[in-house]
């Protein structure tokens, strides 16, 4: 085991801790049940840990960023909680969604008051940068609420360009990565340049973590993916392939079937036999290499703002976390 | 008009003006269009105007809290949106709610967006105090959700206690005037007595509030109330007024009307017939009687900590304000 990955383990283990004791006796239990089974859900930490991975690369002590490391957390769950509402999704890190386990109202509620505790945990956080942070982190908010926005409006569209999907997964999972790298990235005290470089760095990230993530959709292992496979094709996502697929299927059988998920907002049922042709589709068009390249294309971009770190340590670090993201088979 | 009441007037106005500005030109439009429909729906600003008005008593210039006016106004839409999806509302200040006119989906992802754009509303705040600022409007939000467990939660059970009613209202409608009260507060510089006193006049006639829109469900004027009469039959709220119905109501015929609200979680539709009948039997046996006593209790309990402040202007200001807040008929 590396340096690095040891650390992922032990800032995982301290947010996996904290994140319990945040939960722990809180009433109405029919309010605080869902909020504690999703957060002991046995996410990757992902976010809370770039941030405190972020905020030692600016030569801070991530011990300080605990707080707001489980604020990121929370607030991801609460855009998990939400989004699959609106998704109808029915499983997530491989159990039953909120919503399909108690119902939507509770969904709903359980997810709002996620946010109050969000803030809650970020204003613990001793730092000369309170209101930075906060401001990070409501910009936050708003643009993943755009995203999904944007998101749910291009499934009833048939024209979406890819530049389109680009601005829209920016702003739908690249920037809540951001926000965490940046506020990590303050409460360590980072300089202009090291804290723009963290920004970057994430976004970049974000982008490449996102469509890999559409990729998962047709070609990931349920158990490991924890999500059902083909989601996005139900719901008629418009994912990178999607829409790349619409820019290189010629053939007329190929591409009806290409079309009749982008314009009947997804397969009304679910379809195995479907899905597998979509797949062998994607794989032969070389939609699935586009989307390998752009992954790569993305994280090369992010890495190259690893350079700015004198530090070779910080530097290991943010580059383990980088092939940590998208090796992940999760 | 009196001096309070175009005070009032002229706050309203520049809340109206500047929460206009705030949604102006967002996208994506799917997503802010909902937004600019609730916020411009011509609602009180009763919580914005208190804000100011708490400002003022303390000693504050109101002109300096309008942001963070228009952040509890936000806020307090956000809840209404919510609400109004859990509940089934079909109208709101007169007008199709969110999820009627477009649907969930949209009025969950509205609501959110709209916590954020609160925040940000906040942070713009000029104040020494921000993030004691914060730290309450956050109490705010995570109080009133748990209130909304609490209030569904009651609906499915049968052996709500009236004190348990009281710790539902005051969660899920004393504390964002509290809230609000203690912002406003802060905003002034208020000292620790006037601090205390603002919070506990808003608290109290929080109470109070919500003890008459309980009684507005069954003898409101439609029009002027902006829901629908008896929703809150419809849906089996334990309010006030059906608590108080079981613990006054003997007659075998009437005790099971009220009963069979009560246990059935609601009527399962609308019936005006039996709706009326309700409120003949909260009529003869004194409930309506009894919420009126409450609500005088309530609102001169509030009154009372008005007495703390010394400029008579500010105490003129604020029982113009609890009277105009309890006098309404909408």
């Amino acid at each position: 085991m590396t340096n690095s990955q040891r650390k992922y383990f032990a800032y995982k283990k301290i947010i996996d801790n904290k994140i319990t004791s945040v939960t722990k006796k809180l009433l109405p239990e029919s309010l605080y049940l869902p909020i504690k089974y999703i957060l002991s859900g046995g996410g990757k930490r992902i976010r809370p840990v770039l941030l405190m991975f972020a905020c030692e690369a600016a030569g801070g002590d991530p011990k300080k960023a605990v707080d707001a490391a489980i604020a990121v957390e929370i607030l991801h769950n609460f855009t998990l909680i939400h989004d699959d509402i609106m998704d109808n999704a029915v499983s997530r890190r491989g159990r039953e969604t909120i919503h399909k386990k108690w119902d939507s109202n509770i969904a709903i509620l359980a997810g709002d008051n996620m946010v109050g505790m969000a803030y809650q945990c970020l204003l613990k956080t001793k730092t000369s940068k309170l209101s930075e942070i906060i401001e990070e982190f409501t910009e936050g908010i708003i643009e993943v609420c755009e995203g999904q926005g944007y998101d749910k409006e291009f499934e009833s569209r048939t024209d979406v360009t890819l530049s389109e999907y680009i601005l829209m997964i920016d702003k739908k999972t690249s920037k809540l990565l951001e926000t965490c790298s940046g506020i990590g990235a303050l409460i360590g005290n980072a300089d202009n340049k090291k804290f723009r470089a963290l920004k970057n760095y994430a976004h970049n990230l974000g982008i490449a973590f996102q469509i890999q993530d559409d990729l998962l959709d047709i070609s990931g292992d349920q158990k490991k993916f924890g999500k059902q496979i083909g989601g996005d094709l139900r719901e008629g996502k418009k994912t990178f392939l999607l829409l790349k697929a619409i820019e290189l299927v010629k053939k007329k059988q190929d591409r009806e079937k290409i079309l009749r998920i982008a314009e009947q907002k997804g397969l009304k049922s679910y379809s195995k036999v479907l899905i597998n042709d979509i797949k062998r589709i994607y794989h032969d068009y070389g939609v699935v290499d586009s989307a390998q390249k752009e992954i790569k294309k993305f994280t090369d971009k992010a890495e190259k703002y690893i350079e700015v770190f004198e530090v070779r340590e910080s530097r290991i670090m943010l580059k383990w976390f980088s092939r940590m993201l998208l090796g992940r088979s999760f």
